[in-house]
């Protein structure tokens, strides 16, 4: 993040997720650019930064364009000014200038934006909505587990796969996943804004948690005796995934209910762990999709 | 790569694929490091290092270390000799001089080599390897396709989905395609030793042509109105992707005998090109691979 030109006010401290803003309101023609506050993320990437506007949970404190991206940005934040805050509107910025407030090498296409972290949701809120969730009862309801999954990439990529097959959330311990970045927010491409991210002190715990409340948790294993399509699951189910080369942990693995593989052909067997949730999703799902696809031919 | 110490006699002319080593015939303990050949590419990480000294084919000019990883290294190397060219053995390296050998932030876990890029294999040669292959008549004969895709990462995922579910080849347009470095054979994780990349000057063309040796040419595309597990696939199968957003060009699909969808669910529906080929792999070899794994449940 730049340097603020504002006195920086209560710096240092967390932002709460609902308060007013009490600062910005600076003319974007004038040098002085608005801050940003303590805890605020850029996101970037065209996908990322539309899907960003077009979520009424997501609250905008700066929002970036370049010269030649103008007009899409106007565009953008025509479309979403109720969600900007304060005096916030576009910033054409110099490439340099914009550059400058992202990552180096971000492929940023051009747009970016300052947002206010969403508010952090707890798994019984995820357990929750996902019962009340239309359609809950016809097809699967999944969560995803991630035991030391360290890569921001890779957990971007698994929130998109989980947006294209509609589950409920992705479940992380505190310590050892990523932060929410725009590294991993590029990699979701817009899906950040459509699964939560659900963050919990003790992963073993929210297994349990969730067979609690009738999830069936399942953890991928290459050497696992049975794969994952002869299980035939359905309703409820918790996919745990460890990280690529270690796996689960020990204890993570054994509060599972059921252990699986996916069923590879090849010499060499072991998927990137984005890739594994993605066919885990995508097997889940297989047959209320297909049923639905086609009318009549669900599954009983 | 770092500048040559010895002179670089035929400097610019690219290294046969199987010529003897005419140079590298240094001692790696003195301070002269052996050369490299132009057209030589740096190979690092565990996994990549690793598959590439175990592949027969593969003919490796220098292998560095770490002084942490050097007993790794000693082992590899013991293992590979008669791969490593010429006087070619294990370099230890401080890392400062180590990381100079490969672009900036490269995860190479304290081991790389520069190998000679393997043989290049024509469309033909895959299509008669495929026939001769053992099991060729007991599972499907895969080649992915890759339309405009111009990520290495993406094409090197591709590489190792197609590597999990045995496909035969990814081809790839001459003009398009990433060309084949260290970044693309990080994300293939040692696939890129097991499943050619084949270049093609026209990908239509090359359609035609596996169409001519009874490959169904199927096109994945979010749009068309057939789920591809609908439609029971089998045999010979071209699977073609395009770039993401794009997708396939209109010359490649029409060129397709279909054109398919994955079945997804959620509120964003499009995947990543290389979960997607992920995906449609495990599809296509759903039923074989379930066939083999359970015993006799072969479906028919």
């Amino acid at each position: 993040m730049r340097p603020q030109s504002q006195p920086p006010g209560r710096r240092g401290e967390r932002t709460p997720d609902r308060s007013p803003p009490d600062r910005g309101r600076i003319d974007h023609t004038t040098s002085v650019q608005p801050a940003t506050h303590p805890g605020d993320i850029w996101l970037y990437g065209r996908h990322t930064v539309t899907a960003a506007l077009a979520n009424p949970q997501r609250r905008i404190r700066r929002l970036v364009a370049l010269p030649e991206t103008a007009a899409e940005g106007k565009r953008l934040a025509a479309a979403a000014a109720a969600r900007l805050l304060g005096a916030a509107s576009l910033e054409i910025l110099p490439r340099e200038s914009f550059e400058a407030l992202l990552p180096a090498g971000a492929v940023h296409q051009g747009l970016a934006l300052a947002a206010v972290p969403l508010p952090a949701l707890a798994l019984e809120d995820v357990i929750a909505h996902g019962a009340a969730a239309p359609g809950a009862a016809q097809r699967p309801q999944i969560v995803v587990l991630l035991d030391q999954v360290s890569d921001p990439h890779n957990v971007g990529a698994v929130l998109r796969s989980a947006a294209a097959f509609g589950a409920l959330a992705v479940i992380v311990p505190e310590r050892g996943a990523p932060p929410v970045t725009g590294v991993l927010a590029k990699a979701a491409s817009g899906a950040l804004e459509h699964v939560p991210i659900v963050r919990v002190v003790n992963l073993a715990r929210a297994i349990d948690q969730l067979k609690g409340a009738g999830f069936w948790c399942v953890g991928l294993d290459e050497a696992a005796a049975d794969a994952l399509p002869a299980l035939g699951l359905g309703g409820r189910i918790a996919l745990v995934l460890g990280a690529e080369g270690e796996g689960m942990r020990r204890l993570t693995r054994e509060r599972c209910d059921l252990v699986a593989r996916l069923p590879t052909s090849g010499t060499l067997a072991a998927l990137n762990v984005s890739n594994a949730a993605a066919i885990a999703l995508y097997e889940l799902n297989r047959s209320a999709a297909l049923g639905m696809a086609d009318g009549d031919r669900r599954p009983s």
